[in-house]
């Protein structure tokens, strides 16, 4: 690497915007991906982008912006992934440039759904990235109280040590504190699972159960998220660190959580195809859910105890009764 | 103890009467001991509580209400107290017939201020109830809830097993569903604390922390509990369960808490003397903080790390400034 790495962004969603606007913070010049070519023009000349957190302001002299993804990564050492999970495999079908020898980190939560893989198994076994050269930057964190320079803290984590330092420091600011962590695997996981958690605060609230339901749930989700990911990847971990429980609660305590909110239409009685409809996108929690279930069956492994995802599975892919499921499942939660 | 145990609840707040209508769903006759002449009156024509959880209605045959304590104290075998930890001590200089004997749970969380005791230590200590006949009832658990019928998880403790299920069995319903555990200590010291971190969870509302450090704040409050209660009682715990992670979150996270609510006040600047009259009440974890902090301080035993309870304590009996205080807590949350 060399002494001053350049860094790029790779996504145009609220959660890369905010991660722009920590490394303008810290940076000449950040490299920064957008499909989109409106949003670039708009950026350029009104100095925020459009489509998110668009109170926030950028100086352009200060970007390096592109709609071609080679140039970015190209041009960049670190090149940090905030593509939603659901849109990478097709991002990543333009890229020509090789992604071996560059930092890569991810910032997306989530399941590539045509590979079942989390992203940075995805890099490892589609893009020859070896696992020393891959990170992922964890929450807690709403990318909107990132606009409002709202203190908050995220984790980033790197088999390589170095690697999460240099990306902390440059994502590091007055609102901003970063802690490096070397569990990867766990830091991808917890920010997977949390999301199929939002969805079952989202179906509880809708079926009517109230706070007290709520923060039991929550502290069962913690206890079946700490034997999933020490069944995936066995470390010594405090899953109380902000990067597990914190990104959990984060997450299932937010109203504005779109897993959430999917969660709490199906609660009131739509069907999935209708939620994910009137919502017109999906969210990533649909797809975690499947991929944590089946990862869960096989693997040869013992199986982690998960009776809140097995319910979640139940209720999205098999069709069965929200409200029958649930209470089911209330007799297996202590 | 007799076949048919009799149980009476002391208290009439809302917590009391929420723990009276589990019990009637019970038992033919539940012993009732309220301070107020008035809302007994009230209760036996009205057939509700006039004060709290009106919604409530109660079946005033069922009832064995009394305004005098040594009544209800020779009638049950089984005595759930639930008065404010405020008024124990002079709500119990009324009490003439001994304890000893009879089977005494607390639902009270915190300290008597008068004796910097936890409940249960204050009945072993000054009215000589072995531990053996002391429990303690632990949500997580808002009364309101219990007064809608949603569904509700309890944590039953006590050292005797026999006693937990007694209770639990008298207490679960179609909405509640009642946990044991022998962890009294843990459970009590967990109940107090929590309050703690309600009103460190208010303050940072009050001066304008977001969701962000709010689930932060709650990562670590969980990780010094934990450090906390290992201090003062070590026994092979989960602090993820809901007794322990599901109070403090119910607590944290609800915008009704008072003791949240006591702190949200001071976070915006009124002094903590203007926010008790304010609120024309003392919030527990006023009390619950200077115990908590004075019982770490000696002991003898090595201190446990508590950031949190340490800048509430600052904030509460040292007249710091909340905001500086607050800024230089986040330096050492993770």
């Amino acid at each position: 690497m060399k002494e001053t790495p350049k860094f790029a962004v790779l996504g145009g969603g609220s959660w890369a915007t905010a991660i722009v606007k920590m490394l303008c913070e810290n940076l000449d010049t950040v490299g920064w991906y957008m499909r989109s070519v409106y949003a670039i023009e708009h950026l350029k000349k009104e100095e925020h982008n459009p489509n998110y957190l668009s109170s926030v302001e950028f100086k352009p002299s200060q970007l390096m912006l592109s709609n071609d993804i080679n140039e970015i990564v190209r041009y960049a050492d670190v090149l940090i992934f905030v593509i939603p999970s659901a849109f990478l495999y097709t991002e990543l079908k333009n890229l020509t440039e090789p992604l071996k020898g560059k930092t890569v980190f991810s910032a997306i939560k989530g399941i590539v759904p045509e590979t079942s893989l989390i992203v940075g198994d995805h890099f490892f076994t589609h893009y020859d990235v070896p696992f020393n050269d891959i990170g992922v930057i964890s929450g807690p964190c709403h990318a909107e109280e990132v606009a409002l320079e709202r203190l908050s803290y995220l984790t980033i984590a790197c088999a390589d040590n170095e690697k999460a330092m240099l990306v902390g420091n440059n994502l590091s600011c007055d609102y901003i504190k970063c802690t490096t962590s070397d569990d990867v695997m766990g830091t991808e996981y917890a920010a997977m699972l949390k999301n199929i958690y939002a969805i079952a605060a989202g179906i509880a609230h809708g079926l009517g159960y109230g706070d007290n339901f709520q923060s039991v749930l929550m502290s069962n989700a913690i206890r079946e998220m700490k034997r999933y990911v020490k069944k995936v990847h066995k470390m010594k971990r405090d899953i109380n660190d902000s990067a597990y429980l914190g990104d959990l609660l984060v997450t299932g305590y937010s109203v504005f959580s779109r897993n959430r909110m999917f969660g709490n239409m199906i609660g009131k009685g739509y069907t999935v195809k209708s939620a994910q409809m009137e919502m017109s996108m999906v969210a990533e929690g649909y797809y975690a859910t499947k991929s944590a279930y089946k990862l869960n069956q096989d693997k040869g492994k013992k199986k982690a105890k998960t009776p809140i995802i097995n319910a979640i599975y139940e209720i999205l892919y098999e069709d069965k009764n929200p409200k029958k499921v649930m209470a089911k499942l209330t007799e297996k939660l202590n």
